[in-house]
């Protein structure tokens, strides 16, 4: 539904209606000049011919640096999306499960689905404070588990794995030598301090998936990398050469831009969506939505008792407002993921909206 | 071998040697500068946001106005050869086998091992002007044959297949139910006329993989296209979305930039191409060396009888030249690749280290 909803609203947006956009993890802001003008001088200097189909050297050690790991440990990828794709297709291609929690990111099981791979949720709930049960987990696990997926912070719940849930995965997963495919691309900008996959068994035992996307509002660029053993960063730049061959070389030299400028950029973005937030949960909390309150950029996701989310969704697209049903994100029909990515003013008008259809 | 040259070619460089790089499909000409300028200006207006996994609509509908089909009928990939490894994908993933003709484009081979489909070479030889025989073609069709993939010119010999042969191509691959994907990125600047597969049947029979990489020396933007019937035009899309999302929107303005000049740009490369292919083709002929006179950029594919290709241009290397070993493009241990793409002058220079290290 997620897909639909957004051409839905593109269709109303072409016949002239107004749309207020919650529905995408797109931000509205703009991608800092700074980083625009970084790919125009690439491409004018002739940045603009194959190349590595690892990435740029330059980019691999700067990330290296960043994340505490050696270059040989990064592999650039055409957005965080290709990376998730690229691992599961190289270690799930062969057969085998891969356990997903939900609510989930809605590419992970359409990957699994088009490479063949069978997938076992395992479910978690507001009540609980969508934490993951450790012995859940360990229950779900079979001889065929190749991989559990993580989203750190979440999407669609912006909630972040608490540091004692998130060593008990990891020491489960160590236990039964399965590998954790760990998508962070909301941690830099995280409101809360998060742990990464990285924090475990000295780096590159399970693997980080992340991006530009987010922290530097370059979602349209798809930049994106992974962090793992030399083994599969290896695999992945083979299935780069005979698919996508490079990231663009001005690309890259942009998201260079972006990591020089990371503090500063990452910072003013946390700060907006924050008071982004703060603003959604005290409009939310009056009209009695339950919800947790976000510990990331950029989604609320909040339960109504009894809803219908496909149909109230569809609904309000005609009043206006775009939103993206709970059940893109597993089987959650009573809540419905904002995306706090509009102006203050525009996210109020919409909360408003929202409390309205569904008194 | 093609890559392993490649990284050889790239360290003798970082050591400060100079390389002639003739291994590679990568014109030496610069992009356009007004397609940087077309980038640059979308980039600024903000065309830096997630957008259709089919491609941007004016792009399609002009694409769809140059190939004489419908907007529906075109997918926008980033790089041809994501168009030819999400076809395969789609296509291939439930088994099957696929023919490929002799000498062929590397990757080819490579994106059906990695599906795990299975590879039916048909072998074409110099002695026979590269033809490719429709009879011998009909005898390697069986029950599992799912796809025929033409290079049309063709990469490694930059030979065109002739309207009666394809005629005949044609013909077996409808009367026996299989799709042909007619890699044609090569077919605007051919220098002599070339039948495309969109010719046949009405247009979306069969299978448009093309590209902006080599007409109009984009090849480090990563942008191609795909034109199909609606039903894997729709397929493609849903794969993109799981995948690459979208190529970059300030991309697909500089490709809609590049198609708007498209007659002008086209003439002059190949005015330089069959320039430099005239210069090659003479002092080649006068070794003894045999090959076909190229219809197309960018490629000479000479015979030296009783040669190891492989050892010749790792050897040829450490004399400042880099071209391509005949294995990498099937079983020619006697042929190698030269890539026309550098200026005359060091392509005279080259050549004739070439002729000297083969006598």
């Amino acid at each position: 539904m997620l897909y639909e909803i957004n051409e839905k609203a593109l269709k109303l947006e072409a016949e002239g209606k107004k749309i207020i956009r919650l529905n995408l993890g797109d931000p509205d802001l703009e991608t800092p000049p700074e980083i625009v003008e970084a790919a125009y001088q690439a491409m004018k200097a002739g940045k603009t011919k194959y190349s590595s189909a690892y990435g740029e050297n330059k980019l691999r050690v700067k990330l290296a640096e960043v994340h505490d790991v050696k270059p040989e440990n990064v592999v650039i990828t055409p957005g965080s999306k290709w990376g998730v794709f690229a691992t599961m297709y190289l270690m799930l291609k062969g057969g085998g499960n891969v356990i997903i929690p939900t609510p989930y990111w809605t590419a992970y099981e359409l990957i699994a689905k088009s490479i063949g791979a069978k997938v076992k949720l395992l479910r978690t709930e507001l009540e609980n404070d969508w934490k993951i049960d450790p012995a859940e987990l360990e229950a779900l696990i079979d001889k065929e588990t190749k991989m559990i997926i993580l989203n750190n912070p979440n999407n669609p719940t912006s909630k972040v794995i608490d540091d004692k849930t998130l060593d008990g995965i990891v020491e489960i997963a160590n236990k039964k030598g399965i590998t954790i495919l760990s998508d962070e691309v909301y941690g830099t900008i995280a409101f809360t301090k998060t742990k990464s996959i990285l924090d475990y068994n000295g780096g590159c035992k399970h693997i980080l998936s992340n991006g530009f996307s987010k922290t530097f509002t370059m979602t349209g660029w798809r930049i994106g990398y992974i962090i793992a053993d030399k083994l599969l960063v290896d695999n992945i730049t083979k299935l780069n050469q005979i698919t996508i061959n490079n990231v663009p070389v001005f690309i890259q030299e942009a998201a260079l831009k972006g990591l020089e400028l990371r503090k500063q950029i990452a910072n003013a973005i946390k700060k907006e969506y924050k008071e982004r937030a703060d603003m959604a949960c005290k409009i939310l909390s009056k009209d009695g939505l339950s919800f947790t309150k976000p510990e990331a950029p950029f989604y609320v996701f909040p339960k109504h008792p009894g809803l219908d989310s496909e149909k109230f969704t569809l609904d309000l697209l005609d009043k206006g407002v775009a939103v993206a049903p709970g059940t893109s994100f597993g089987d959650y029909r009573e809540h419905f993921r904002i995306s706090l990515t509009a102006p203050r003013p525009k996210i109020k008008t919409s909360l408003n909206i929202i409390c309205e259809a569904l008194k």
